[in-house]
Formats: structure tokens, C-alpha cells, sequence
């Protein structure tokens, strides 16, 4: 007695409105041409809460990767312990800082840019050119992060062989906030050029 | 030669009629349910041309890409002189050699391919898979050409300040076609992008 009782909802609930797709069609797309008002209604709506998903995600890797470009430069900026133990004795490290200080306007400026839009739904930049600032500005920065993270690994391993101390430490910690960063910034130039290759049909 | 390559996938998705972007999902298909029979097929003949236009220029890149690795390898790898003027005595110089050994062999496999599916049609790789390992391949050993170039940098800048030889201008010239190397890869791999966010509506 139960079993036609719950083979019913069942049958209730299959969307009675899927149509089959029209035939005939030269393209993928044009198979759905006959999805009317609910199912546009849907995908719109699902569209958006994609859209919602990278805007957070890119949001959270940004806040991410301008903490650990804050955290580069204020620990390199402070490494000065006197004598041959000043960051400014070696390129590097002044390559490093400065990278870090670019980084950190970088990501601020874009994290501030998201928040502002988030919150009172004004856009700063014109929305044309938001998406192509996003992915190129992700990928240079990148790109800057990693390669001061690498030029200043081989001095502080040259230098930890001789001795072990707190300017050696400093370094090497800001060289792995830089790399953090990198890491961060290059998964958000990831979602950036999936934002930036759809932008146009939105 | 890369810019117009670039600019045009953003150009010829701008009008109106250009074929739905299609992702995979549902969404997006809707919008075009208007489009008819001749329409279609020039919208088809249009994507075909930007995908040939595509497929042509990231082998270029990759060809340009192989011959710098290949060059970077090669004279790096023959950059021994002698004393202290031995490229294996420093971690920068074998991390560049092998990088660049790396490099070449993934742009020589890529071209490879890409060469072999232009003149039999056959597929090395099947086809869901590319789409990706050409994305992430290229970013990935464009990260490490630019990080090995970028360690090899101030070592090489070092040795100049003392004396200027052929063993530091071998460095230096390795170093460069590193560096080309990295530029032609991250071109590709904007291409690369581009290219999959795209794939699923070929």
C-alpha cells in the first residue's frame, strides 16, 4: 500500500515543463532554445551565485596575499642589526622590499577597491576595464613576487652557512612571506583570467 | 607579433551575434536562442578562424619558447672554463641548467604534439585533458624560468663588478634566453587561459 504512496510524489515533483529541445540546430546552444521562464529564471540565479563564489574567492586570495606582502616588507623594512647585518647592503634584499612595498599597494588598492564595491555598489574602475587590470595587474605582481623571492634564496643560503642569526632569520621569514604571496597571487590571476575570458557575455 | 594575436579574441567576442560562450553549463544559452541558419554558420566560420588564429599563434609561441630554452641549456651547459670559472660550482647556474632542461623538454613535447595533430589529426592527449596541462604547464614552468633567471641575476652581477670574462658573459647570456623563454611561455599560457575557459563549448 506504501509503495504507490511514495512512487507518487515522485512523480509529482519531475519538472513537468522540461521541453525537449528543439531540433535542428546547427550549435550546442541552440538545443535549449525552447527552456522558457523558470529555467532562465534558474540559470540566472545560478549565474549569479557563481559569479558571488569567485567574487569571494578572489576577494579572500587578495586579503591573503596583502598580508603576507605586509608582513614581507615590515619584516625585511626592520631587518637592521648593525654592522654587515642591514638589508641595504644587498640588492636583493632591496629588491625583495621593494617588491614587497608594490605588492602591498597592489593588493590593498584591490582588496579596498572590492570592499568599496561590496559595500556601497559604486564601481571605482569602469567595469570594462576591471577585468583585464584584474588579471594582468595578478599575473605581473606575480610574477615580480616570485622572481624576488628567488633572486634573494641564494644570498641568505650563502650567508646561513657561515652563521645562524637573527638577521639571516628576518631574511629568509620574508622571503617565505613574499613566496606566500606569490602562491596567493597567482591562484587569484587563475580566477581573474576565468573572469576576465567570460567578462563579455555577462 | 602577440599583440594583435591577443586583442583579437576580445575583439571578435564583442559583437553581438559572435557565438555563445558557451561553458558548459546551461546558462548563457538562452540568450542566443535567436540565432538562425546563415547566422550560425558564420558565427561557426568566425570561431573556427579564431581558433586556427589561436591554435597557430601558441605554437609560435611555444617554437620561440624551445629554441630560448634549448639555447639557455646549451650554453649554460658548455660554460666551463676552468678553476673557479665552472658553472656547477654555484647552485644558481645548475638551478638555471636545469630549468632550462626542463623547459625544453616541455615546449619540445608541446610543439611535438601540436605539430603531430596538425599533420595526422591525431590526438597524443586525449582531448578533456589538454585543455588544462597546456594551462598549467605553461604558467607553471613560466613561474620557474623567470625564478631560476631571477636566483642566477645578482650572482652573475657579483662576479662582473671583479672581472668581466667569458665565463660571466656565457651567465649572463644564458640568463637572457631564460628570460625570453619566460616572456614567449607567459604569453602562452594567457592563450592557454583563454583557451580553456572556452573548451567546453567547442
Amino acid at each position: 500500500m506504501s509503495k504507490p504512496d511514495e512512487s507518487k510524489p515522485e512523480n509529482v515533483t519531475q519538472p513537468p515543463s522540461a521541453p525537449p529541445p528543439a531540433t535542428g540546430d546547427l550549435e550546442n546552444q541552440t538545443t535549449e532554445t525552447a527552456v522558457g521562464g523558470g529555467g532562465g529564471v534558474a540559470n540566472i540565479v545560478r549565474r549569479w551565485k557563481r559569479e558571488d563564489l569567485l567574487k569571494r574567492s578572489s576577494m579572500a586570495l587578495r586579503c591573503v596575499a596583502l598580508i603576507f606582502s605586509l608582513l614581507a616588507f615590515i619584516i625585511m623594512a626592520t631587518n637592521k642589526h648593525g654592522d654587515w647585518r642591514e638589508f641595504d647592503h644587498y640588492e636583493e634584499y632591496r629588491y625583495v622590499l621593494a617588491i614587497a612595498i608594490l605588492s602591498t599597494l597592489y593588493t590593498g588598492f584591490q582588496v579596498f577597491r572590492q570592499f568599496h564595491e561590496l559595500s556601497t555598489g559604486r564601481e571605482i574602475i569602469p567595469r570594462q576595464y576591471v577585468g583585464r587590470i584584474d588579471f594582468f595587474g595578478d599575473q605581473i605582481v606575480a610574477y615580480l613576487l616570485i622572481s624576488a623571492a628567488s633572486s634573494a634564496v641564494p644570498l641568505t643560503n650563502r650567508m646561513r652557512e657561515g652563521s645562524d642569526n637573527i638577521f639571516t632569520d628576518s631574511s629568509a621569514s620574508a622571503i617565505s612571506m613574499a613566496f606566500f604571496a606569490f602562491l596567493a597571487l597567482a591562484l587569484s590571476s587563475i580566477i581573474s583570467g576565468y573572469k576576465l575570458s567570460h567578462e563579455s557575455y555577462i
